[in-house]
């Protein structure tokens, strides 16, 4: 053990025994240097290391504070290694492995990241798509502006508005889902060889896209409830010459950590200070359980250094392929890269897109998968706490439909993957969220469709194939 | 005028004066080298003029011959200088000040390379559309197969045999129009700093994407007829690391040449013997005025070196955004570039193409458009005839909707783009067609719809213009 986990290890016995309780302020760091005899940046690293591990918060210009251990059916992932060195990978062969088996087939798919779409209340936006295609509109069938259907962008600024954003209209962009809003932004504020930020484990359609630009990773330590640290990013930022942060700061996948709206401002005041940009991915927003939606950090950036990316892909259907960019002091440069990407995007699904929204349909939708998510995260909780052996560990989101479990240490999950296909379940292993390795005893599962019996049986049987993995050899 | 200038005027007057005849074999190098006094690369440059200006041709280890000078109505463009040398530079300004004025306005288009939409052979598309979006089938609404839909690729493969090729569904990747192929597909065979070879004119979108990867463009003399010169493409081989082409060589945009067979053999055989892989760009392909349409490139090409990129944006309808590429050897990086790009294609349009091919729709609209283009050109040609001035050229193309017309030397294009829409008429100038400032008195316009009184109304007062221009100051 390194000296500043020592040091990180007595504190939290100590918080642990009573000493320090939550909300408790720790002993500043000068101090608790001349008590316990280590040096500043010993005592420097162990507050990190109890910040990551959610043990303890920092409150700007007051010190490190117990934060407060919520009691749940399954504990919290806990959080790997990290190196501080950024990366240049691969990991396509991995991604287009997990990506590509079971295609054409008869499977469960318990790992991808598709929405509920057999509620009722999806209907109207077929309903639009079919009159627009019906009323044999010429406008669906030519190219687009190339900022997008107007229509559709002024709705979109609407819904900004609940996420305590105020955008007008000329400042969307349009693209073919939020896939090509991070790439087009990636490749806008970057070039090949820069280092780019990521929270850890990080959607792997983003890290795929770093790579594929020729940019090095940068992962940073993320709290399964907190997420990025704000410590970390920090000190990457005095480290390394950081071109961007990309980042899903809410309802997240695959972590479903929400950062806290402190967390965020905070966050845009390291971002003006360093001058960095923040591609964020607030893909999951509108998903949320609780009214009001939480803000995204965009909501906060005064100076546009924020690149908000979303889609309905998650929020509605990704078979529309209708995603959006809100690119800040960027805009020209992310136009063009979308531009020379893909031209401007579908026409017919902006227009239903917006057709649905302006009548009203995006709200009751929301509504209503607000509550059969909500229900299914409970149910699938349920379902791994009854199947799956001790010491699997799951993540809590607020929103969404994604979960993260941990599986015992000795579970390979890439080799879970391929037994669970075996047997026509297909599940997402935790190392295509990493480009360096990590979570190889994680997998994302998909609650969307919960509850019903076939998923049951499918979890169930993932669960004994876990148990019996965990147990054997 | 250099020498070699000067032995190729001896050449042509030699020609015109009917001492050489249509199909009669030319001196051979170190013949006219001795005869003249010349060096033998002078006459070699000669000779590559008079190939460039189509007024000779090379039959591979036979000679140079004197090429069918066919009278037309008006004059084929002229071929502008050439300088050898890669070249990077940024045009993107230019292209969106172009694409972006008239957004939203009651405009005329007559530059759009937008098709015919309004005619009946479409309805069925429309019908197919709303059909499967009214049975309300999920998979519309889903992700797609990262490949793209089995139904879709299946009928492309079909529809590739009328080109000559032998395609298996297996390799054909759906893409978001023939934008992301070609993108996709440069991402996949080069890396910032390359020089790609183009056509030129060549289309903005290919230009555009070249530059915007970073990339080096070496434009190569192009014939209005026959196509991009080979000679000067086995010189730039030899003389550059050329890391791909991206030719357009049937119904090209804007310059309207076709290849000859003969001329895709051997530009297959150049392509091997360098080892260049050619992304081939056949959109227009399948608009041809006769039948059979043209063979593709591919068709020649038995080891994979020609990325086939295509989509029904011209064919049938921009909106749809479905394109698709087949990228022989380079299948594993084109399919990783695709999918960081946007992730799979928009599901619903894909099902609609497949349903509208798989019925007769494809066959029936594309014999259809055939009779209206062809004949939209005749009217455009005669409209330019009665309302351009003297020394107007235009090119003849034998399958697709563009025109591209070549102004008298005074008219700056740039000039008349923006003096044409101040009259709510929107053309295309020459300049976007080129990475190096070429085509300043060019313009390219559509007749897709032609022959209609508002389009004769928009094309005589742009010849007024012309006249004007021409005539003043
Ligand atoms: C966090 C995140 N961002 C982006 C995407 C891609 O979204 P789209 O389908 O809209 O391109 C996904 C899809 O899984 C995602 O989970
Ligand atoms: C030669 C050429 N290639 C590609 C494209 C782009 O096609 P798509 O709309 O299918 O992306 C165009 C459109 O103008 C074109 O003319």
């Amino acid at each position: 053990m390194k000296k500043y986990e020592q040091v990180a290890q007595t504190v939290s016995e100590q918080i642990a025994q009573g000493i320090y309780k939550t909300g408790d302020r720790l002993p500043s760091i000068r101090h608790l240097s001349e008590q316990m005899g280590f040096s500043i940046s010993t005592i420097q690293e162990a507050y990190m290391l109890l910040e990551q591990r959610g043990i303890t918060e920092v409150r700007p210009k007051s010190g490190h504070f117990v934060t407060q251990q919520q009691k749940r059916l399954l504990d919290l992932p806990v959080m790997p290694e990290y190196s501080a060195k950024p990366k240049e990978t691969s990991t396509w062969a991995k991604v287009f492995h997990v990506l590509y088996q079971g295609e054409n087939a008869d499977v469960l798919f318990l790992g991808r990241a598709v929405p509920n779409l057999s509620v009722g209340t999806l209907k109207p936006l077929q309903r639009s798509l079919a009159t627009l295609t019906r009323k044999g509109e010429l406008r669906g069938l030519s190219y687009d502006y190339i900022f997008g259907c107007d229509e559709l962008r002024r709705q979109i600024t609407r819904l900004a508005v609940d996420s305590g954003c105020n955008l007008s209209a000329d400042e969307v962009i349009i693209t073919s889902g939020c896939q090509e809003a991070l790439a087009s932004s990636l490749r806008a504020i970057t070039s090949p060889g820069d280092t780019v930020i990521v929270d850890s484990p990080s959607f792997y359609g983003s890290l795929q896209a770093i790579e594929a630009c020729g940019l090095k990773t940068l992962e940073l330590p993320t709290h399964p409830e907190r997420g990025i640290s704000l410590t970390a990013l920090e000190l990457a930022f005095e480290q390394w010459p950081v071109k961007a942060c990309l980042i899903t700061p809410t309802f997240n996948n695959p972590l479903g950590y929400t950062m806290s709206d402190e967390r965020k401002a905070r966050l845009v005041g390291l971002l003006n200070r360093y001058d960095v940009p923040l591609i964020e991915d607030d893909i999951y927003g509108d998903l949320s359980y609780e009214m009001p939606r939480p803000r995204t950090v965009k909501s906060f950036d005064t100076e546009g250094r924020v690149i908000l990316c979303s889609s309905f892909s998650k929020s509605l259907a990704p078979g529309l392929r209708v995603g959006w960019v809100a690119p800040g002091r960027y805009a020209s440069s992310v136009m063009h890269m979308k531009y020379i990407s893909s031209m401007s995007s579908a026409t017919l699904p902006q227009l239903a897109v917006a057709d649905f929204i302006a009548r009203g349909g995006y709200d009751r939708h929301l509504k209503k998968m607000r509550g059969i998510y909500k229900r299914g995260r409970d149910y699938l909780l349920e379902w791994i706490t009854r199947y799956f052996p001790e010491g699997t560990r799951v993540s809590h989101p607020e929103g969404g439909y994604l979960l993260w479990v941990e599986l015992p240490k000795k579970v390979d999950s890439m080799q879970l993957t391929t037994r669970a296909m075996e047997r026509g379940v297909g599940i997402a292993p935790g190392e295509l969220f990493s480009s360096t390795g990590k979570f190889t005893h994680h997998i994302r599962l998909n609650y969307a469709d919960c509850p019903n019996a076939k998923m049951e049986r499918g979890v169930k049987m993932l669960g004994e194939l876990v148990a019996e993995m965990d147990s054997s050899g």
